[in-house]
C-alpha cells in the first residue's frame, strides 16, 4: 500500500501527552476561576454563516478568515468568541436573563502567516457580562479581581494588571479640541511602549496635531506612580469635560473596590497609555503584562463596550469582557520555563502489574482503586518484568502495584512508590484508601512555576 | 445601520445556558471515567490536510467532508477522531509509550442531510488503546467495564452492552466455505434487527449463498440466552477453524473477567448478530443499547482492529476503541425525558444582593465565599428589590445573601435558601463554610435520571 506521510499543519498546536495534560490543567483552572465568579459556560458552533461572522466586515478579519462553501452555503470558521456571542445574545435574547454572564473556552481560527509561536488554531478563554440596555460600573470593577484570581490560581505571581478608562482619554482629547480625532491619536499613543515618546510626538505632529497639544498629550500620558498619585493628578483636569469627569469617577470606583476584591495594590496600575486600539471600547480597558516578559505583550486584555450586537439587533447591549489567548500563552510559558514540571503528567496514578496468569485479582483490585477515585491501569501485556517496569517509568506513574500468587493468597498487594523507591505490602482492603491519601500529597502545586530570575 | 438577522446553522447544536451545563456535566463525567482507566487526554487540530483525512478515501466520507482551500492548502475538517489519532500515532510514534491509551472528546464535522436529531457538528467521546505490533486480549476484556462505568456514572441504568467477536464470525463462514464472502454476509446479517430473519435469508440466497448454508447461518445467529449458554453452544463448533477457536477463546476471556471488573451479568450479552458493518474490526466488537429505546440504535460502539495507521506507516499498530456520539445522545436523552432537571443549572451558587450604596462589604463577602469554592455573583445593578429577586429566581440560584447596613454593622449576612424559603442571619465568618456544606447536599445526583416506564 502507498503510504501518505503523516503531518500536522503548521500553525496548529498538537501536543505530546505530558504537555497536553499541562495544557488541560491550565484550561481547567481558568474555567474554574470563571465559574467561581458566576459565569455560565457556553459552547457555540465553530462554523457559522459567513454573513454573520463578517457582519462588521473589513480589515484583517476578512483576509484571515477561513471561508468556504458547502452546497449552497457560504460558511466560515469563527475567528474569535465575541462575534458568536453577539449573535447568540441577539438570537436568544428573549430566553436569557440579564446581566448575562458567560464564559467560553474554545478554538478560533485565523489564517495568519505561519511563524514560530503564532497559531492559526488557538484557544481563547473569554468572559463577558452583557447588560440589557444598562450595565453597572461594578461589573467593570470586578474584572481586575477575576484576572488576578485567574493568574494566581495558575501559579503566576509576577504580573500586573494595567487599567485605563476610555472616557478619560476621550474627555481629555475633547478638552484639547481634538475630540474628533481621538481614535487616531489613541492608536498612536498606544505605540508608546514600543517606539518611545519622541517618536509618538513626531507621529502626532505629522498627523496634524498642534505642537503644544502634542506636548500636552505627552505630559498627560506621562502621569504615573501609585494609583492614588495618578488619580490625584487626574483630578486636576476635572470640570472641563463631562466625559472626562464620568471616566474619572468610574476609574475611582474600579480602584476603590480592589481591596475588597483581594487584589494586592502591587498587581494593579492605572496606566493612561492603554487604549486597546479598537474603537469598540468605551469605558474601562484592561491589559495584563508579565513583569519579567514585557516583550510578550498583554496576556489578558479587554474592556467595556456599549454595543455588543449592533450588527444583529437594535437593542442596546452594553458589556464588559476579557480574553486570554491560552494557546499562545502556553507556548510562551513553555519556552520561558514557566511550566511546573513537578506536577504529575502520567495518565494513571497506579499501574498494576499482574504477576499471575489469571488477571482476575489484579482487575478486582483495579476496580476497587477506581471506586476510590484513583486513576488505575492494569498492565496486561505479556512482557518481561523489566519491560513492564520500564513502561511504568516512561509514563511517570507514581505508584506501581505488584500482585503475585503470594499477595493474592494473602489478599494483599505490594505497592511501590516510584519516587522514593519504597516498597510495602498492604492488605488489599486498606491499600486503596492509603494510595488515595498519598496521591493527595503528590497532587499539590500549580500549573505555572516561575523560574528563578538571575 | 442595516442589521443582519442572527441565526445558527441548521445541524449545529447551540444550547441555552441551563442545557449547556447539563451537557458539560455529561462531558465531564465521561472524561472522568476515561481518566479513571488510565487514558490520557488528547486534543488534535480540527483542521487537517485533506490528503491526510481522505487517505482511506471513498464512500460517504468523501461526500460529507467539509473540504476547502486556504492559499495553496487543500484542507478539511475532521469527520471523526480515529483518523486524526492514526495520524498522531504514526507521526509521534517515537515519542509515545505503548500501549498508548488516549481519550479524546471533541467536535467532528459531517455535512449530512439536515434533519431532526442529526448533527453536522457533534461531539465524539472516544477511547483507544494502541499496541506496538501486539496488543493483549485483556484490553478487549476491559472495554465492557469502561462502557458500564461510563453510563452508570452518567446515571443510566437500563442499558445492555452487546459483544461479539469477528473471528468467531469469520471462522464460522470459513467452515461453510464462504470465507471470501464473509464481509458481505455480515453486512446482511447485521440487518437482522431491522428486517427480520426471513428477509435476511432471502437477501443471502439472492446473493448466491446456498440455501442450506443460509439456513445454517440463521441457526447460528439465533444462538441466544445467558452468556454461559451461548458459549456452550459455540463450543460445539470447535475444531473446525483455527480462527473460530481463537475467537471463542478471546470471547471466553472477555466474559470471564466481567465479574472482576464489576460488570453485572444483566448488563452484558454475547450477541452473535453484531458485526459492526466495517471490515476494519478483527476481534471483539461492542454495541450498547438502551433497553427502553432500542430504536435509537447503539449509543456506544467500537471494537478491536489490527491496523490503526496503515495509510501512514508500515508499522503494525493494533488497537481497541469505542466511541460515544455525545451530541446525538444528549439530544435523544432530552427528547425522551432522561435529563435530571433536579440538578443545579444556575451559573452561581450564591447571589449577593448589596443593600447598601457601598458595595465593599458585599464584595468582601463574595471574595470569602469564592475562597471556600462557592460560585458567587454580586448583583451590582441599580434595580428595585423585586427585580433583583426575580433575577435570582430566573437563574435558579440556590442561595441569596442580603447585606444591608444592619448586617454590615454586625459583620453578619442574611442567607435565604431559595428552595425552602428559609432565611437566617449568620456571622460572616461562619457563613461561607455553612453555605459550602449546604451546597454539598444540593449537588448530589447524576446527569441522567431514567423516567418511570409506564
Amino acid at each position: 500500500m502507498e503510504r501518505i506521510k503523516p503531518r500536522t499543519l503548521s500553525g496548529f498546536q498538537e501536543l505530546l501527552p505530558g504537555r497536553q495534560i499541562q495544557f488541560d490543567r491550565m484550561l481547567d483552572s481558568l474555567r474554574r476561576t470563571y465559574s467561581l465568579y458566576g459565569f455560565t459556560p457556553l459552547d457555540t458552533p465553530v462554523i457559522e454563516s459567513a454573513e454573520i461572522l463578517l457582519a462588521k466586515g473589513g480589515g484583517e478579519t476578512e483576509k484571515q478568515i477561513y471561508r468556504f462553501t458547502k452546497g449552497d452555503s457560504d460558511l466560515a470558521l469563527r475567528f474569535d468568541l465575541t462575534v458568536p456571542l453577539a449573535k447568540y445574545v441577539a438570537l436568544h435574547y428573549g430566553e436569557l436573563t440579564f446581566p448575562f454572564r458567560r464564559f467560553q473556552t474554545g478554538k478560533v481560527y485565523r489564517g495568519e502567516r505561519a511563524q514560530r509561536g503564532r497559531f492559526r488554531e488557538f484557544y481563547q478563554c473569554d468572559i463577558d457580562v452583557i447588560g440589557d440596555g444598562k450595565l453597572d460600573i461594578s461589573n467593570e470593577a470586578e474584572v481586575p479581581a477575576i484576572i488576578y484570581d485567574a493568574f494566581t490560581a495558575l501559579g503566576l505571581e509576577r504580573f500586573k494588571i494595567r487599567v485605563n478608562n476610555r472616557k478619560i482619554l476621550t474627555g481629555f482629547y475633547d478638552m484639547l479640541g481634538l475630540g474628533d480625532r481621538s481614535g487616531d491619536i489613541m492608536r498612536t499613543v498606544d505605540k508608546l511602549d514600543k517606539i518611545g515618546p519622541d517618536k509618538v510626538r513626531a507621529l502626532l505632529t505629522e498627523d496634524g496635531v498642534p505642537e503644544d497639544a502634542a506636548e500636552e498629550i505627552l505630559r498627560f500620558i506621562a502621569i504615573t506612580g501609585e494609583n492614588d498619585q495618578v488619580l490625584t493628578a487626574l483630578r486636576e483636569y476635572r470640570g472641563r469635560s463631562e466625559t472626562f469627569d464620568l471616566g474619572l469617577e468610574e476609574l475611582e470606583t474600579v480602584v476603590k473596590h480592589l481591596a475588597a476584591f483581594g487584589v494586592p495594590e502591587d498587581h494593579f496600575a492605572v496606566d493612561l497609555t492603554i487604549a486597546r486600539g479598537l474603537d469598540y471600547y468605551t469605558g474601562t480597558v484592561y491589559e495584563t503584562v508579565m513583569l519579567d516578559h514585557p516583550e510578550i505583550g498583554s496576556i489578558c486584555s479587554g474592556g467595556r463596550y456599549d454595543n455588543l450586537a449592533e450588527y444583529y439587533t437594535d437593542r442596546k447591549l452594553p458589556g464588559v469582557g476579557i480574553s486570554i489567548g491560552l494557546t499562545r500563552l502556553f507556548y510562551v510559558l513553555g519556552e520561558q520555563g514557566y511550566l511546573n514540571d513537578d506536577l504529575l503528567t502520567a495518565p494513571a496514578d497506579v499501574l498494576i502489574l499482574p504477576m499471575t496468569e489469571d488477571q482476575s485479582p489484579a482487575i478486582a483490585f483495579a476496580t476497587r482503586l477506581r471506586a476510590a477515585g484513583v486513576r488505575t491501569q492494569v498492565y496486561g501485556e505479556q512482557k518481561k518484568f523489566k519491560a513492564k517496569m520500564s513502561y511504568a517509568d516512561k509514563l511517570g506513574v507514581p505508584f506501581v502495584v505488584f500482585l503475585g500468587e503470594d499477595e493474592a493468597a494473602q489478599n494483599a498487594v505490594k505497592v511501590k512508590d516510584m519516587a522514593s523507591g519504597e516498597q510495602q505490602t498492604l492488605p488489599a482492603a486498606d491499600a486503596a484508601a492509603q494510595i488515595a491519601a498519598a496521591l493527595e500529597d503528590k497532587r499539590g502545586g500549580r500549573p505555572i512555576r516561575e523560574p528563578k530570575q538571575d
